[in-house]
């Protein structure tokens, strides 16, 4: 059988464009009950028996058979040596792509984030001061999905902002075990580390590395046991376990946000060429089979002529059998009967990713209200922003980019509102929040209040 | 019986002090399986069945009797003429405390929230911007527990940061129905509205208001049905059905915060009077027997002061029986050696309501890293922020100041990534792309990069 990639076609103009369009659409992260079965029993588990437990899973699903959870740390030296011992053309895009994510959100930090007061006219201080978190954890996936790149974003920021401590987890299971598909029998001392996520660990300046994972190791990081410290929020994506282990422990901790499938949307004029097109739409279906790449154009003859593309080149690539099947079951190619119609179906699709490919970028860029980075002209493909660009990778998906943004350097501090109220200001305040208290029916907030009142 | 209050009195140099200390502050928000599973149960017959499941559960919980849920929307007028009836002392208050909570939060938005760009040296441009939400649904309480701050302070951010539609949800229970307590037969039209509440609602510029509440608001709010329109944010307080149902529909929406019981911390250096610091533990005593209010100080004679007031004052109190038992089960009285520790204690239990009662406030205040809000000077009264300082009275409890702040303009906003990589940048950028995407095995990724390099 010959792999094609077709790309549902639609057009705005059919009479069922919204109903097929919506089914499209269609993901939900409906809940698995047996998943959150066990992650409830694995969390409460590691809060009663702490180390030991953790120790038990690790050893049963990642198949490492150790002691004690210190020979599951890693080491500054260990990951020095990991980075050490990459390619140097390895090391230097590593050390670049680092650099150049510090250096925007350095200016992020700028935008918002620093402490502030002023009075008023009766010498009320009022403001907000603002502070790094403590201590952060930082989940990597191990196995097929795991990222150095993920790893910079996370870290990063963190860093940025100020915080002390940055403990990565990464689960390393041994090859035949639980976690990747096997029996688990315990044999091995050591799992599979992978080589170029350790070395971004002494990139980005990780403080503490574990090698543990799943829901005991977010469980480990949420309530802390007498080797993992206990931190106050939690990033980083995982599996099925993992986002069920982080929104159950949401509250305890923070957490940064529950991700879907990964997403693409590219706005295209036909300015483009169809090949740099096509090769965006693979970047982002070659994730996996759930991820959704969408292109909105108003030229059907463009959109012939990415499709031609897809076909091309296809075949030229390692990933082609995950791709056909994300492109077939998810992807679509949508007949738009202008731009100002697709900025319009992009805002309320509110994708991930939101590609402009455009010879006019900027006259669009104000019309798209959501989305969760916006790359502006042809040149600009998503996965110079995956890796370099300096933006945040980590992106609201599922339309949630409705209401949040990129990980950020804002999601690794706090803020505490600063109120000082001068005599004078109490004898306007008071009077004003004791009647709203006495309307509440709070006689103590408004006892509070008249009390500071001049006689 | 006579009612008396005793905080839990200890010293940091008792030897078991921090055992002690850690059992009073112990709360923990278990889920109860009960209401999780009929809260699930709720959601899921409101997406399926939109108005006609949430007329049956209001009709059931909240004993009203009527068959559309237009009969429960009430239109701009009617929060108008709750304005216009009230007394003009409330209205005055009300309209004061807008103005102050909307000055503050527009000063808020200027310390962040704007949309901004930079080029760096090869001509790429990068940069966020920042967009309000569209439209954001706001749970205010029925029953006892009917804040009209609440209202304004959940409202008015919104407004500030320039969302276009706010949905308010109020239950208005019939008395004796299941909400009240009681068995639930449905017989009255219309139920217990809280004038105050409608009339905030309209100094607040509430866009649409429905006398709906529990999960079965949570779910119309998030889901959408024929008449109430799907959010992109639901926030405030709410029972554990509430409470449940917000967690459980988070990442469809964003939500703000899971509110545990309300906390006080004074930190006094023993030059406020003492009635007034006992007021000021009274009032966040009255709230629920769950509440928390502390004391540390250095002076053990202040100390004894403020429990004499303590004693003195309980009785003039309406609300002295729900503040005997929140003192007695969850208040403390803490002798410490010094200012400095007290701070670092504070630190360590990172309260919701912070006031530093001292004659030196500033003093203190860069010890300081944990807390919701900081009330500095012996004038400051949590009351006062509670309603009209300005700040947000919605602030982080049980801790989540380690990780979290008020609510702010910036819940109501959220940001977009801007990048966009000129054709020099791209030679840079791209290669480095490709060598990062090769490492993790995303040959689309980098044929994406590659593509966009000159030959």
């Amino acid at each position: 059988m010959t792999l094609t990639a077709a790309p549902l076609r639609l057009a705005t103009t059919q009479p069922d464009f919204d109903a097929r369009f919506t089914e499209r659409l269609h993901w939900s992260a409906e809940q698995d009950d047996a998943i959150e079965g066990r992650v409830r029993d694995i969390l409460a588990d590691v809060r009663a028996r702490g180390d030991a437990a953790v120790l038990e899973y690790t050893v049963r699903f990642d198949g490492l058979k150790v002691d004690s959870l210190s020979a599951l740390e890693l080491n500054a030296a260990e990951l020095k040596a990991a980075f050490d011992a990459l390619p140097v053309e390895q090391r230097e895009a590593l050390t670049q792509a680092a650099a150049r994510i510090r250096r925007y959100h350095e200016w992020q930090k700028t935008q918002g984030g620093a402490t502030a007061t002023y009075r008023d006219e009766d010498g009320t201080l009022l403001g907000q001061k603002i502070t790094p978190l403590d201590r952060v954890g930082i989940y990597v996936p191990g196995g097929k999905a795991a990222y150095p790149s993920s790893l910079l974003m996370n870290a990063i920021p963190a860093h940025v902002a100020g915080v002390q401590e940055i403990i990565m987890v990464v689960p390393t299971p041994v090859r035949g075990s639980v976690a990747t598909g096997g029996t688990g029998d315990a044999t091995a001392t050591r799992g599979e580390r992978n080589e170029l996520v350790l070395a971004a660990a002494h990139v980005a300046g990780v403080t503490r590395a574990f090698t543990i994972g799943g829901a005991q190791a977010v469980a480990a990081l949420a309530y802390g046991t007498a080797s993992v410290p206990k931190v106050d929020k939690i990033t980083g994506p995982g599996n099925a376990y993992v986002a069920s282990a982080k929104k159950r422990v949401f509250g305890t901790v923070g957490i940064d946000m529950i991700a879907g499938p990964s997403e693409i949307l590219v706005l295209a004029d036909g300015s483009t060429r169809p090949d740099w097109v096509a090769m965006d739409l693979f970047s982002q279906a070659e994730h996996d089979e759930l991820a959704q790449s969408i292109l909105l154009c108003p030229d059907a003859a463009y959109i012939d002529a990415v499709q031609r593309e897809i076909n091309r080149l296809l075949l030229t690539l390692p990933r082609a059998e995950i791709i056909a099947k994300s492109l077939n079951g998810r992807g679509a190619l949508i007949h738009t009967r202008s731009m100002e119609e697709a900025c319009a179906i992009s805002n309320r699709i509110a994708p991930e990713h939101l590609e402009v490919s455009s010879s006019e970028p900027h006259r669009w860029e104000p019309l798209l209200k959501h989305a969760g980075a916006i790359f502006l002209g042809a040149f600009t493909s998503e996965s110079l922003g995956d890796y370099c660009a300096g933006p945040n990778h980590v992106l609201p998906t599922s339309g949630t980019a409705r209401f949040s943004g990129p990980l950020s350097v804002y999601d690794f501090q706090k803020r505490s509102s600063l109120i000082e109220v001068s005599e004078q200001g109490a004898q306007q305040l008071g009077r004003i929040a004791s009647v709203l208290a006495h309307g509440e029916g709070l006689q103590a907030h408004a006892g509070a209040a008249e009390m500071r009142l001049k006689r």
